[in-house]
């Protein structure tokens, strides 16, 4: 049962180790994203209501989280902005606003919490993550093929075991519809149905695309083509009988090309069956499906119209896409996540000696060491060592009256127990060492 | 004029360069509050309406942005939820639902986006970074030094030149008001004007304080004590005769004592004129000012009922915060600003060698350099090497059929023009060189 101290259905808090782990993910990619020459992009949380209406569809614009117009509007009852739904329709308007002062091609990366009003579930989110790589203004497939590299690189970096990257065109599907002379008016249809073949049995794709109006023979010739064990072959001999299948084909051999020195083999795979739901794609399409997982861990493709329908400029786009909250469960914990709060936990055993623990204390933090005071009333040692236990600590710190008279601290290793008194002078350089691992 | 393109009224984009100097900054702080073994809590950008709803008073409450409910209620014009308005609110929260998953004492720092429907102006957002650091749960006066220690090596490491802290306490206020025999109904009042001493003449004051109904001669004597080239002695006398004032200066001079070792002589200020508007503070405080900012960059103090009041446990509270937005004029540009967006960039010269200027850059990649291939339509060198200085990249790497036939890549310095060509083989080890500077 929700508390009222829950956070809002959808949401979460997040403490520090689930904090840790994420900003180390975060971090990963960046600096992978950087190195290939992407950079930041980082827009308000919220957007004015009609730069983001109408954009999305009408089950998108439902989805939309409004917010009140303020002071004496506020009482009508009306939105007049909106939260961020996703980033691309940022980017768009970035593009807009800022054309002539952003680099030729623009290459950016936006990674940041998105918010719909989805009705939370499993592992689905009012708020939560996108991590957006893409660039605008280059028709050059080297473009999709760095987009995807990338995307592989982070994945790769963030420590990922077993993924596979299906690689398509939606040029390549197209044809594929001609070679298998599906009827273009129900083309969008058979795609839709063709998607569902790694979820569905062959016979009842079969089943749904008559349903769709192809006939019963056709839609076996398609399906089989498309699951048979050399499917890829027979596929690539039907499409070159139509322009838009060579096309598309050139596509995909181009960039399993120019990827064959990066990306391993056999994670980078021709998947004819492969269509992303989404429409506004235009060329070469792919998507990243992980061991475990259901669905795609991250996608991408080109959306040559998308950025202008989007109230941008005209400019042809590629990019792709982390499903970044999907991927973290996937990935070992890091010492981030399971160290202690603290390295050095420094008592204190009397009011008129804090001023010397506050002084050890800086002394470890300026050897790089985490390190607090104990902040409690109790002067007992007994206790403090239970609170430095508590945190994690890998050392403590004794000052106390014997210590003071000898100007000396004692530092004791909390695992073995083992103490050494150090002169007080040297606590720096003695934390150092500590920190290395050379006492 | 704004223009469509323009982000909503009172927000801000952040291209490149202000993402990396703002990220600089809050990776340095978040550092330092680790050091102190502070850990991070990240809250929903949006709490339940009734959370937020009366914690800041009216004027508050009218700049809070609130959320439209979804759906079928949407029609209603009425709001559930609303975008977080500062950390406190949702510290109090996170104190209440999790509490004895938390350590004791719990020491968070939250720094993220706030947001208030406050009439913009210059240096005025709706959206801000707030970096809040407390301490939850110790009565201690070391958790109140320690907040403004961990503050001030915020400061100090983000290469802040010239601030001071001053210091006070809320405690000694008051009982400065009883040793000048200030009434007690007017006591808030006068307090407001005396904070107005850094601002106003003390003619000026005293009139204020007149007007309030302090008689003339106790405002002299009063504003005549505080702003005295000895005022800090002459106060340190007067706040002896009473209990509260002996108790405040108490606080005052244990945090100066604690803190004399770490804080630099002269930056750290017993300052009794200094009262800092907000009521809730019940122990010391401080402020930060810093040379050529208006008002303050930062703040703190003890908290002892507001945790409560917002609808936490009752539990003992001190912390800090930094202006973090204020501050970031002033610190000097770091490289990442000024750097070009690539270090090296590689031009592909011919379609069919473009799997090899992909493998190039991979390898400068490897060795942690930021590479990029070209992904224009030109095959001109001319152009290519124009986006390669556009670019800001040290290096250019030419690979074309003259290099493809000698299995090598032609490295060019891009500020001295000089080139050398290396075999392709050895590129990665040769861009290790490079970046380490031993090239």
């Amino acid at each position: 049962m929700p508390s009222q101290f829950d956070p809002p259905s959808g949401t979460r808090d997040f403490l520090a180790a689930d904090v840790e782990r994420r900003e180390h993910a975060f971090a990963v990619i960046r600096s992978v994203f950087s190195r290939y020459g992407f950079e930041p992009l980082q827009t308000p949380a919220f957007e004015r209501l009609d730069v983001l209406l109408g954009k999305y569809g009408e089950e998108g614009d439902k989805l939309v989280f409004k917010i009140l117009r303020r002071g004496e509007h506020e009482a009508s009852g009306e939105a007049d902005l909106a939260l961020r739904y996703d980033h691309t329709v940022p980017l768009a308007r970035v593009a807009a606003a800022y054309g002539s002062q952003l680099p030729t091609p623009y290459k950016r990366y936006a990674l940041g919490p998105v918010w719909r009003a989805d009705r939370p579930g499993k592992d689905r989110y009012r708020e939560f993550t996108q991590c957006d790589l893409d660039t605008l203004g280059s028709e050059s497939l080297l473009a999709d093929a760095e987009a995807l590299s990338a995307q592989h690189d982070a994945f790769a970096e963030l420590g990922l075991q077993e993924f596979t990257i299906l690689l398509n065109s939606r040029r390549l599907l197209m044809g594929l519809l001609e070679a298998f002379n599906v009827p273009p008016a129900i083309g969008a249809g058979v795609l839709i149905s063709l998607d569902k073949l790694d979820k569905l049995a062959p016979a009842e794709v079969i089943s749904e695309l008559a349903d769709r109006g192809l006939a019963g023979e056709q839609a076996g010739d398609l399906v089989g083509a498309l699951t048979a064990a050399d499917s890829a072959d027979r596929i690539r001999v039907a499409l070159t009988k139509t322009e838009e299948g060579t096309a598309g084909l050139a596509e995909v051999d181009t960039i399993l090309s120019l990827l064959s020195g990066q990306i391993p083999p056999g994670r980078l795979v021709f998947t004819p069956r492969m269509v992303r739901g989404l429409s506004y794609y235009t060329g070469p399409i792919w998507e990243v499906t992980a061991a475990g997982i259901a669905g795609s861990i991250g996608s991408g493709g080109r959306y040559d119209r998308l950025i202008q329908q989007l109230g941008g400029p005209d400019v042809p786009a590629t990019g792709s896409s982390i499903g970044v909250e999907r991927i973290l469960p996937l990935l070992s914990d890091d010492d981030a996540a399971t160290r202690g709060r603290l390295d050095v936990a420094v008592t204190v055993m009397r009011d008129d000696l804090a001023d010397q623990s506050f002084a050890l204390a800086a002394a470890a933090r300026s050897a790089g060491l985490r390190a607090s005071v104990y902040l409690g009333s109790s002067a007992k040692l007994g206790r403090q060592l239970k609170w430095a236990s508590d945190s994690g600590a890998r050392w403590s710190v004794i000052y106390g009256e014997q210590e003071h008279e000898a100007r000396a601290a004692t530092v004791r290793d909390m695992t073995s127990g083992k103490q050494v008194q150090i002169p007080a002078a040297d606590a720096a350089s003695y934390f150092a060492s500590l920190r290395h691992g050379t006492s």
